[in-house]
């Protein structure tokens, strides 16, 4: 079975720099199955970079490298990081990225060399290092062990009297607004409310209202989410990542 | 030779939903080589995804397994499908997307666990079933038989006096107009016209004409397209998916 | 360790193209690995599709295939051609894409079949070229010697009195403005102006400046860039390609 290395960054697909970072890891690693997560991340928003790394990295096979750039700090004094959790690997900078990982988290800080572009550690720190790992070299050999790594916690649900008061996380390419709220701390019959708009109780899919109508659910990643059917939620209920949600 | 999964979807490339398939593809069939048809087929266009699927399945090689996705009724009872036609497979929900298969179809009902996500199939029900046909299980042997599939039939050209009266039925990322006009039912000779047009009789390709000037041509389906040489049809002629064509 | 071909082209990834080319390589070359590089250089661009192939080639492994298709003229006389150059194979129109490429560059002319779309040569004749380059057909073997290649030659910098003249010839994803400068041009402590716009001498990277400040310095491709900190010297300097650039 060839080793995995998948990507996630701000770089988008049009550039080249995604281009080289494969190119460079094809090169290191031969034979790797390289998967692009996401390039789209918007540009330095470290926020996004974490919201999917959180919903992709154990979806993927054991012993998988996950290299996570997302990174306006990239050239400065900030460390550049591997990581193993939960039977994984990770490649990032040390900007708090990496704060979702389980706690059995390791991490060590990656050597920088003389030679690496100040503005494109991916290339020249990161994918070096992931393909190190993707062909089976000791994570301990790949640097020295860090235990202050940068923490970025994700914002946290709040209890407030008898509902439970989160925000809106992330929004997706359909206007659906992902929630932190897990569905444990959903009381039974809980109305959902978010940006002003009450969308009822939770029902278990979009088509369960008619077309053009708001709806909450437990989404695929187990929290509240809210949508509009053949619509968007986005646009809809002009409401948009930050936003309180309640239930 | 590995197994090939080919994915056709409305998820895009910039969430994770494309990703997390990705994984469970790779978790479930190791070593198995998964490439992107599309993602960015408009949110629930059933259409869309059904031309971009008649476009490209069969390039692939015979056994290649394609993970077709777009599907505005997940989560209601609308049945989830395996398909074997001309020696390839295919998964998709029963909504029409596999009406374009070739006449020796079969499909299955593949079965919808209770621990599936009600808005996330892709993941929880066709990923696996796609994983299981690429590891060589029996197609029979993923569900049972399906005789009434879901039949959503292209729109058809109709002939009209002298003339054949068919419809764009999509314009692609160059603002060319692909018709449902098949070559062969064009008359030696015959002059296009489209959206109120006249667009002259076929030429063989865009450069047949001058820069700024709109060309018709049998286009790589092998029906007839109509362009804009260094330009875009779609703007100039201000035209769009359904308007009529003329040949 | 299996064959490699990367793609560049201005086909997209929403359409069919980039899908039917991939079926194509893999039905006659099972077993390939294929890397897209871009799909995005703006429709019939060939300056941005001849500098993204600069970028990235020589990242790859010695023995990757590069297809490389932005092809205005596809249906033309204009020549198909094969390259080898760098211990590397390039296929693609005869149009100043492969211009960029090391001077040990050989070509060849493909033949161009009776059957090719002649709006598609991607996938009718520069595919299955590539594919046989992959499974090891002798590149002499591909078609017949040519001495007279298409030369587009990239801007090239000028020196005027104490300063270096460039152009700004790519901007990317995040705004920044990459130049045709290489630094061992610039003159210690030389200040960079771009359209008009003192930004100071060279500095390390993005984070040397304050937040929204523009900042030059060498980039990752060895050539003067302008960036602004945290966002984009596009929007904020309002300048694009083509624009003089001084050290």
């Amino acid at each position: 079975m060839p080793a995995l290395i998948t990507l996630l960054t701000d770089f988008g697909l049009a550039d080249n720099y995604t281009a080289e970072v494969k190119g460079v890891l094809l090169s290191r690693a031969p034979g790797v199955t390289v998967v692009d997560v996401s390039h789209d991340v918007p540009p330095g928003n470290v926020r996004v970079g974490q919201y999917l790394l959180s919903r992709t990295w154990n979806r993927f096979p054991a012993g998988t490298v996950h290299l996570v750039v997302v990174d306006p700090g990239v050239g400065t004094a900030r460390r550049a990081l591997a990581a193993q959790a939960g039977g994984h690997y990770f490649v990032a900078p040390d900007n708090g990225l990496l704060t979702v990982l389980p706690e059995d988290v390791r991490f060590v800080a990656l050597p920088v060399l003389r030679d690496a572009s100040p503005t494109f550690h991916a290339r020249d720190v990161f994918a070096p290092a992931a393909a190190r790992l993707a062909r089976g070299d000791r994570f301990e050999d790949l640097g020295s062990p860090v235990a202050d790594a940068v923490s970025l916690r994700p914002p946290a649900p709040r209890v407030d009297g008898k509902a439970v008061v989160g925000e809106v996380i992330f929004a997706d390419r359909f206007g659906n607004l992902i929630s932190n709220i897990p569905v444990e701390l959903v009381k039974r019959g809980a109305r959902i409310r978010v940006g002003g708009t009450e969308v009822g109780a939770l029902r278990r899919t979009f088509a369960d209202v008619s077309p053009g109508t708001p709806v909450a659910y437990v989404g695929s990643g187990g929290t509240v989410e809210v949508a509009v059917r053949d619509g968007s939620a986005v646009r809809l209920l002009a409401v948009s990542v930050g936003a309180e949600i309640r239930a």
